[in-house]
């Protein structure tokens, strides 16, 4: 499984999408631009001590982050989207996932561009929601979706006891500057 | 279905909550004290112009809200507790929720406390995260336990179409202070 930040904007967010990561084991991506420096001391602080559990990638462009992507399966990247949308899809409780899966949320203001979505009709993903309400926040929308694809493609969850023990890397006071390499 | 915070202590944290409880329609309690006034401007903030949307109850303490708790169901309160922890307790994933489900949350730092979870022992559900990390953001926890534990209880999501429609109370400036209610 892969969680794909397409031009995210707000540190604070990816920061909170990055403890998702360190706590699933799911490898986070990042394509540029992105609103904010690797080094901004709001994603830091949003990651807490966990950066160094981040299997963090960042792609110039999103031609750059499919090829990256394409290594990781043997089925093509098409057949393994989820493009999140507020504007209509089909129902994050109604759609299949699988091991592979690829779930793709766009820029907290304006979501994914128009572009990707109409290039793949088939992978639009909704979490659903009150008409009142334009979308969630995005870092609890991809806690959501992240949790719901997991379990819904048969993951076993690790640490079935709940046990809590320290990994020694926390304590070297690193960001996602020093963890992040480029694909 | 309910969602209890208990001793909140970050504003954006809450504010997120209530964008998740706008979103469902699910009522969402606030346990006292909180770290915050209900007037704090990053209160207002994190939760955008939804706030007239929200129904929010703050409570004096855990006792009150027992009492209000008790008469939106007819079972009673202890059976319908879901005690969020991330010391330990049954997955998510593993345990029944029903229409009435109580989904009770601790403090950022710390949790639900000791003597809580000691009444209700068979209560605790936890959300499974790799050993090396102590807990999810607040705010992303109660997101995917609220649309997890609504799903699984049955709940039909309204709103299909995935169809926006603006509500005209959102143009009111409307903030935690102005549309709670104490019980």
């Amino acid at each position: 499984m892969d969680i794909v930040l397409v031009y995210p904007e707000i540190p604070h967010n990816t920061g909170c999408v990055a403890r998702t990561a360190a706590a699933t084991g799911v490898r986070l991506h990042l394509v540029e631009p992105l609103g904010y420096s690797l080094s901004d001391r709001y994603l830091k602080r949003a990651g807490l001590d966990y950066w160094p559990l981040v299997d963090l990638v960042v792609h110039a462009d999103w031609e750059r982050a499919t090829a990256a992507l394409a290594l990781r399966s043997e089925r093509p990247v098409a057949e393994r989207l989820s493009l999140f949308s507020s504007k209509g899809g089909r129902s994050l409780f109604e759609v299949p996932f699988a091991e592979d899966q690829i779930l793709v949320f766009g820029r907290e203001a304006d979501g994914l561009p128009e572009e990707l979505l109409d290039a793949h009709p088939g992978a639009r993903v909704r979490i659903p929601i009150l008409p009142a309400v334009r979308s969630l926040n995005l870092a609890a929308s991809v806690c959501l979706a992240t949790y719901t694809a997991l379990e819904r493609s048969g993951h076993r969850f690790p640490n079935p006891e709940g046990i809590h023990a320290r990994d020694p890397r926390m304590d070297l006071g690193l960001g996602a500057a020093d963890v992040a390499r480029r694909e």
